[in-house]
């Protein structure tokens, strides 16, 4: 049975763009709450300037009072020297550094150019020195939402430069849900070729409905990390409409029942995701969580039984 | 490139669930509207009794009053002798005849045994006598809702018997949306090979989110015809929390970004699927029409090309 490791990022993903401020303590819980579920990682918050993303000014807090489980990897995104000061001294497991693949992306959300990001994180890269492993998220990888086409060579550059910095990690995501499965399957036979030392992960969005059928392409593949959002939470400001992350527990249903090994319990793991639209205050995307497992059997009606006498 | 068929079937099996009726006028005016999609098939209603569908009372109206485009097939749904008298009588294109696999589902829907309506559906098709093409729709093909799993062997040997009776097609129904692909590919391996001469169409629901990975599944395994429901109208009344079939257009922009070819004008398209929230009066699940194509750009925040300098 082929392992597929999960790593869940509702708290920083799928929280840093909900309207009202989610309460540290519910942050706390939840991530305990999933730790109890086998996900391979977590992405718990955000080494993020406070004024930048209010949502995740508590990621000290966060981080200082979690219940680490052992076997879990908790990371941190990091934008640069200072978030990695911060995340270091918060002992996370990772370092998650994020840059686009598209110069109008990247400008648009992080202010800087490609060249000048890349410049930033090779420093923090060089700066951590190997006490802590780092992943680079590189954004936007099957396109962008404002120039359109973003050319696979560009991601393939940009995956060797930090491969060559000796990151452990590299996730590939589809930040606006523009990538459709044959792309996906192009994508990850090139990269797995080029990096074969470099563990790749790969980020969907659920924006057109190609979430899990990017999914399925990327396992078919040979792709064994996976980023998801509980419930489908999370979204780009840049898409208007947007849909969100994949929904981690309907990818792992999906996955569970074709017979990959995700390590999740997925009873717990619905359980958790039930709760999610009270901790938010509205509905979510997630459709397992609505309509049950495949394995969830409902009553006949009365009469069938009598009509089969 | 691979020809994809596509079978519309919003006005009959999207619209049998909805609660409030929908007015004969605006059916006939989405129909119409499809006609000019470049759909292969619509599914146009159902002859049943008005008394069990009040919804598709208006068949007979329906199909008088549509205007038929060359190429288009215009198939009705059909329970049995009397409503396949009402189907030829309206000049349809084709009769779609339905049962279950499972003998409870059977039971639940239709009210008989999988015997009494396998041998009332062998009394219609010898009654029309080639004189239309008949297709059989097989439901519950992926599991049972209340039995559970469905052998893939009762599924065949349903199959065997129709394509025995000499119908043309068999449309192999994921009903209450409980397929995963692994399970999607070895069914469409078996009855392509087992059945190389009937005319073969799939029919998912994306009740647990997994309907346009079955979709990716069914493709890759050699099937060309798939059902599919504007905007993803339609769900099962034994199902409780199903989100319905799979959304049409949504199915074609996946299959259309990745080379096939639909036949269908998606720009078109997505003005119908636009229009399909006013029609029945509420949200409906497909997201292209609501985030766009993936082709469909947004303008770069101004500071993002000030900055870029």
């Amino acid at each position: 049975m082929t392992r597929i490791y999960f790593n869940e990022v509702v708290t920083r993903d799928g929280f840093q763009i909900e309207p009202n401020f989610i309460a540290t303590d519910d942050k706390i819980a939840l991530i305990d709450a999933l730790s109890q579920c086998g996900y391979a990682k977590i992405e718990a918050t955000s080494f993020t300037s406070p004024k930048a993303i209010p949502m995740l000014r508590d990621a000290e807090e966060v981080m200082g009072r979690i219940t680490r489980v052992p076997g879990v990897e908790y990371t941190v995104l990091v934008p640069n020297l200072r978030g990695a000061e911060r995340a270091l001294e918060s002992r996370a497991d990772e370092l998650n550094l994020v840059m686009s693949t598209s110069e109008t992306h990247n400008l648009a959300n992080l202010r800087m150019t490609r060249e000048q990001s890349f410049a930033s994180l090779a420093e923090v890269v060089r700066h951590v020195d190997g006490r802590t492993p780092i992943n680079v998220s590189l954004s936007t990888c099957f396109g962008c939402p404002m120039e359109g086409d973003v050319p696979q060579a560009v991601v393939e550059q940009f995956a060797q430069r930090f491969a060559d910095l000796g990151v452990r990690g590299l996730t590939i995501c589809d930040t606006t849900g523009m990538a459709h499965p044959a792309q996906v399957s192009r994508m990850v036979e090139a990269l797995q070729q080029q990096l074969p030392h470099t563990q790749l992960t790969l980020h969907f969005h659920n924006t057109r409905g190609m979430g899990l059928a990017n999914v399925l392409a990327a396992v078919q593949g040979g792709i064994t990390r996976l980023d998801g959002s509980l419930g489908g939470l999370g979204g780009c400001p840049y898409a208007p409409g947007a849909s969100g992350n994949i929904c981690s527990e309907d990818a792992i249903h999906m996955l569970d029942a074709m017979g990959y090994d995700t390590g999740i319990d997925l009873t717990k793991l619905l359980n958790v995701a039930r709760h999610l639209p009270a901790i938010v205050g509205h509905d979510v995307p997630g459709q397992v969580a609505k309509a049950g497992r495949i394995t969830d059997l409902h009553p006949a009606p009365a009469y069938a039984s009598e009509l089969k006498g």
